[in-house]
């Protein structure tokens, strides 16, 4: 088919984006191409707010059909954390038919080569950036964030993952050149000499996996990964956030049709309710590559079973927040209340432990014993979330029943510090809002370990009395050791515990946030300069992203002769 | 400890060659640093021909003391394949001992940072450079390569893809700065403003498993990668050929030593017959990362047991070469007659299938028939070979009585075509020289595909006969989907077959060398421009050397405050 979108227009159009992008995982300095501001969309034929939100509202209801081979039903129950059913369905594959017929569209988008393969890849990028508004309350209305956070996460942030995942895909395989001439001196002989030529392969068929509570964010750097690399992407969704990932499919095969390649390249793979649709796909011949985010026992059998595959997979860990001193007592507590309270601690990098002294800590607004320190955060909460409308465009809504299970339950397991409250959304009355809980445990007791050395997943924090900094280091090690962490914070003002905690967290491998006390969280991570997770801990067997994330999804191939 | 070798000293010696080694792995020209005529060392401190030797028959009947923590015995039976006993013996380790002994110098090697760990990874390399012609014995003596194979496939060459790996290694470690400011503006507000750290870490202990055959050049790649990411490194040879990888054991803990690093970084782990050490190394919680090169069933068990590893394997293959048609039928027969007869075939890359029209082949010299391909190529090794001095030179001595017992039993598989002789080496009785058989097998006939499909390791080789260019290509494409190959061979003048060999070539993931007739064989690859295996079919995971093969030994540990 002749293509709409040549190589030529892709290029110039994309080019310096990629260039950016490569030059910003260099410096790790602060970029992004993605406006973070609702109101710069809306021009240049991006959707405006409302605009998204009557896209949105008219998928409603629908039938969505991405026109994709061996479609042999409709599956959907998508509802919304602030109420509505959605209503919509999706194509149920018939697996046999449709991986075969994602594999047809291989040779051509291998033969492309990389640049042709990450300038295609940008103008999918593009073409969800300029849907945002759309995609922002797909991504409210499954996984229950706030608006603003559900703009912002899973639109330009989520797009800034999925480029960085681009430019190292492309930068790891444009390393090797496509050909080279090789001589070999020989002495008083002729050298030897011989071309080559190399070529970037793709392993197989990529499976995504996505999540609930960040589709796009979580799903973007393994979606692009792989397809920038050569490989079709299957994308399997949470079936309670099929709509954000849908979106992004029926985007991406809109785009690989225009620039002349097949739209099979990228599908979806809806499920029926309980059908467990992603163990059967996991191991399959055909699937090479598979990118999960989720519960550490999927994880854990995926790496285990999925034998065949390249498995990256970001699970669940315990995050601690070591408090130890701090030189600005209101901005330690204030940093730590947002964290604690943003999207109701439904992110894998919320803290979970923090880990105080039990005889208090020194600050610069005098020595804070460990019950004031914890009720001073417990107010810190308080008042973040004083105000209604300010809590619920902070909390969001819970993603789910069991997250309020483990809330209600969270409050048994010790003192409590801090009550989770119920707010009332309502523009959204059905929505489940909540405010976290902060339980006090005390570290020595052995009954309270079985608590903070799990993960509980939601607006859950313990503050966990410990004897001593050097105790509460011990403990942060063991925590990584054993659970794993994506993220690890600490407050001190002594450079010995500092160097304490930097040490533990290079040893156990933990991405470290020290004395924040501004606008940054440590629950946040910027593309193109933030590592996500490091891969190297039980939390994540991967980061976001490196060079270890993409140089395994494809192989080079070479083929040479006699010159 | 105060350091002999400053890092000022490495870095003014060795940095050219790294920047070097970087140019070329990015081109993939011809380079080496390491020169390949014996007479070119004896100077600046190298060990000439006539003083390696002496170095190595020093060794012999001795103990080859490493001062290593927790030696509780001393082990060691090689018996050259040219005969003599070496009568060395080499520490055993007291595993419980050995291991946290490694690990205790790891943090003082990772703060030493990427470039640091490059120039001391080079100094050792420069060190082995220096004593070449001792390795040569050493490999000569395990492997039983012939002297001037052993000289180049166990110095230079190994050394080259050792350099290669560092390169590789440097390259992947320094793609994230050390540090980086991070400013994202804030409107009217002033910017958010972030100071982070980034440390690459290692991932725990490395377990080199070497082979018999090239435990310089097979095991170079992954010590050198593993080190060079900061990974202490155990090496376990094969127990038939530890001395090689001994004297580079030693090398490297002089060095390291020297630079004020703990010597245990890298440790030998020697073994007694019949201990399968590496069965318990391999599955121990402080081994992260596993180099392997061997038969298939090992490597499989490695990847299905080493859970707690990054495993990187080597293993078996059936390597094809497609004989289709010519313009230089004499430069073929040359070509394949000296690939067939290298170090008696007992290289991972000798081709073992010559797929084989059964209605002969055009050439430059007129149509040949099957037969008359077969008797030609056989009339071509016996030429190459006819002179026992040539041949010795060649051939080498087989490495154990297995090769020698599977190339007894393949004459009983079809007609041979070219029967195997018993050549006697003058200098030593006792070698067991025998030059390859080849013999005729019907493609078509069901009871001939288990010996063709199946990895006879040693020289042997099948005249596969097929109905058509056709049928070899999907003979090939099964080949290597089901067996795996390690390299691909194709002779051909037809622009379609030519295509279809490289399409499947591409598809399959093997690695293809089109109609060699000069000075360079299938069986051979260059370090900095030629991949060794693709990592993507059943003969290995891994390709030497690539990005994948040293970006997950390591993991990045970021450090962030607010600026």
């Amino acid at each position: 088919m002749a293509a709409e979108l040549t190589a030529h227009q892709l290029i110039a159009k994309h080019r310096p984006t990629l260039d950016q992008a490569l030059e910003t995982i260099r410096t790790r300095a602060y970029w992004s191409p993605h406006p973070e501001h609702p109101k710069a969309y809306g021009e240049d034929g991006s959707l405006s707010l409302p605009e998204g939100k009557a896209a949105f509202d008219a998928l409603q209801g629908t039938r969505f059909d991405l026109d994709q081979p061996g479609t042999d039903d409709w599956v959907g129950g998508e509802v919304s954390p602030y109420g509505p059913e959605l209503g919509i369905t999706y194509p149920h594959p018939d697996i046999d038919t449709l991986l075969p017929a994602m594999r047809a569209g291989m040779r051509a988008w291998r033969d492309a080569g990389a640049e042709a393969r990450a300038m295609v890849s940008l103008e999918i990028l593009a073409r969800i950036s300029a849907r945002t508004h759309e995609l922002a309350h797909a991504v409210m209305h499954t996984s229950g964030q706030a608006f603003m956070m559900a703009f912002q996460a899973g639109g330009p942030h989520a797009q800034d993952r999925g480029l960085e995942a681009i430019a190292y895909a492309y930068v790891e395989q444009a390393r090797t050149p496509d050909t080279a001439e090789w001589h070999k001196p020989q002495g008083k002989r002729d050298p030897l000499a011989m071309t080559k030529r190399f070529t970037p392969v793709a392993r197989g068929l990529s499976l995504l996996i996505g999540c609930n509570t960040f589709p796009t964010w979580n799903g973007y750097p393994g979606l692009f990964a792989s397809l920038a690399t050569g490989n079709p992407v299957l994308v399997k969704p949470h079936p309670r956030a099929v709509l954000p990932l849908a979106l992004t499919v029926r985007i991406a095969r809109e785009v690989l049709a225009e620039a002349g390649f097949d739209p099979n390249l990228v599908c979806l793979a809806a499920e029926r309710p309980g059908e467990g649709i992603a163990k059967t796909l996991a191991v399959r011949p055909e699937i090479k590559i598979i990118d999960y985010t989720g519960s550490s026992s999927f994880g854990d059998w995926l790496e285990t079973n999925a034998r065949q595959a390249q498995v990256y997979t970001e699970k669940a860990g315990v995050n601690t927040v070591l408090v130890d001193s701090t030189d600005d007592y209101k901005g330690m507590l204030a940093n730590l209340a947002f964290s604690l309270s943003l999207y109701s601690g439904q992110m894998c990098t919320t803290p979970q432990n923090l880990l105080i002294p039990r005889d208090g800590i020194r600050t610069d607004a005098g020595a804070k014993s460990y019950d004031e320190v914890v009720a001073d955060l417990a107010a810190s909460v308080d008042g973040l979330l004083g105000d209604d409308a300010r809590a619920n465009g902070i909390l969001g809504a819970l993603v789910n029943p069991d997250v309020r299970s483990r809330l209600d339950a969270a409050a048994g397991l010790g003192e409590v510090a801090l009550p989770s409250r119920q707010i009332t959304n309502p523009e959204f009355p059905d929505a489940v809002v909540r405010t976290p809980v902060i339980v006090k445990l005390d570290g020595a007791k052995p009954d309270a370990e079985a608590a903070y050395l799990s993960e509980c997943f939601g607006p859950v924090s313990f503050a966990v009395a410990v004897d001593s900094a050097a105790d509460a280091v011990e403990l942060l090690r063991r925590t990584v050791r054993e659970k794993g962490a994506m993220t690890v914070g600490a407050y001190t003002t002594s450079e010995e515990v500092s160097a304490a905690v930097e040490e533990t967290c290079l040893e156990e491998c933990a991405q470290l946030s020290l004395n924040l006390t501004g606008g940054v969280y440590v629950n946040q991570t910027a593309a193109f300069s933030d590592f996500h997770g490091s891969g190297g801990n039980p939390a994540a067997n991967a980061a976001l992203c490196d060079g270890a994330f993409v140089a395994n999804r494809f192989r080079v191939v070479e083929i040479r002769k006699d010159a």
